[in-house]
């Protein structure tokens, strides 16, 4: 099992959320952030002003998925959250050794 | 060392937390986040009322712990955020390959 | 690839990122989080008011790095939020098996 993280703009969630729904993915996280990339934010727009500091905010987005899915969901998230303008994000694949569904008590790959 | 990540009810944060606490968990970190699941969080009850959109606000805890203590703190975790309702929780684990204690410099088990 | 996360004092946030970027590093993701360790936060002191609750407010650092940075990244985190009081922080590495630029579709090392 995998975690895929995606910082993504704000502004593209709904895309990324649609996307990853069509692709069959049945659960997400999602929480507020801020950061920067290679340009220190400096020359982002966000909501049609123009960031003069450096922490842009940005959307994170945990997704849980089964081995095999990880590089597809990673291509999924990244065209969805795609607007060819700088800081339009990262996203990072770590591994999971163990997952549990609270209400059932499943575990590893059934508890996604 | 292990990261277990639980995204839990935040109605079931205090009974987490005191449950970690008995088992001998040391220190946690907690935020907020929003998610759903299979369900995509429709028929979740979220203070007494029903939520018709997509996220339903979740507490995000982390607990770095050694490996030994890993599967019991998940146990740990799912106990005590069980309601046995929809939307109770997710807990994922990922390996750890480093730790540091800010104050003292320690490094490994030790720093945790 | 890793993943370096530290849980630090706010206050100590642009000390931190000063020295990470002295070193070279591009970007980072930031949010905010609260926790505490094995004093339970009781001692700690945050703008200048004693917390007498649980929970602390801290800031979530997280930056991708190579292999071969990720100690010395470690380290710069370490020096930056050291204030030799309690309450200073934890960091921890995860493996990456994966990162994507969003922007270019760039993938692996190149991509952070
Ligand atoms: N090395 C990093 N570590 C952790 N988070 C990062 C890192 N680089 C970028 N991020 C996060 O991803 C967000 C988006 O980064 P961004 O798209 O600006 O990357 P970039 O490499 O500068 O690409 P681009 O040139 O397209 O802007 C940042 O705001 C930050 O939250
Ligand atoms: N695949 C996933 N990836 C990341 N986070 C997830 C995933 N599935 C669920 N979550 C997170 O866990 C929270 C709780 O999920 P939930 O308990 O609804 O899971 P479930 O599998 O639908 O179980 P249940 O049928 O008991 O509701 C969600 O609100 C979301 O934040
Ligand atoms: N075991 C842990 N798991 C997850 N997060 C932790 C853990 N221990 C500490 N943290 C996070 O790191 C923050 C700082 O911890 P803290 O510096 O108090 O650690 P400590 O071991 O008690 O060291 P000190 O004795 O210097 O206070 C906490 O507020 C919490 O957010
Ligand atoms: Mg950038
Ligand atoms: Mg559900
Ligand atoms: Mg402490």
């Amino acid at each position: 099992m995998k975690l895929v993280t995606a910082i993504i703009k704000p502004h593209q969630l709904d895309e990324v959320k649609e996307a990853l729904e069509a692709f069959g993915i049945q659960g997400m996280t999602i929480s507020e952030a801020h950061g920067y990339g290679r340009q220190r934010g400096h020359s982002e727009v966000y909501r049609g002003a123009e960031y003069t500091v450096d922490f842009v905010p940005k959307s994170r987005i945990e997704v849980l998925v089964d081995d095999m899915d990880s590089s597809s969901v990673v291509d999924v998230i990244l065209k969805a959250a795609q607007t060819g303008r700088i800081g339009d994000g990262k996203i990072w694949v770590v591994p999971v050794e163990d997952v549990a569904r609270v209400r059932t008590g499943e575990r590893g790959v059934e508890a996604i």
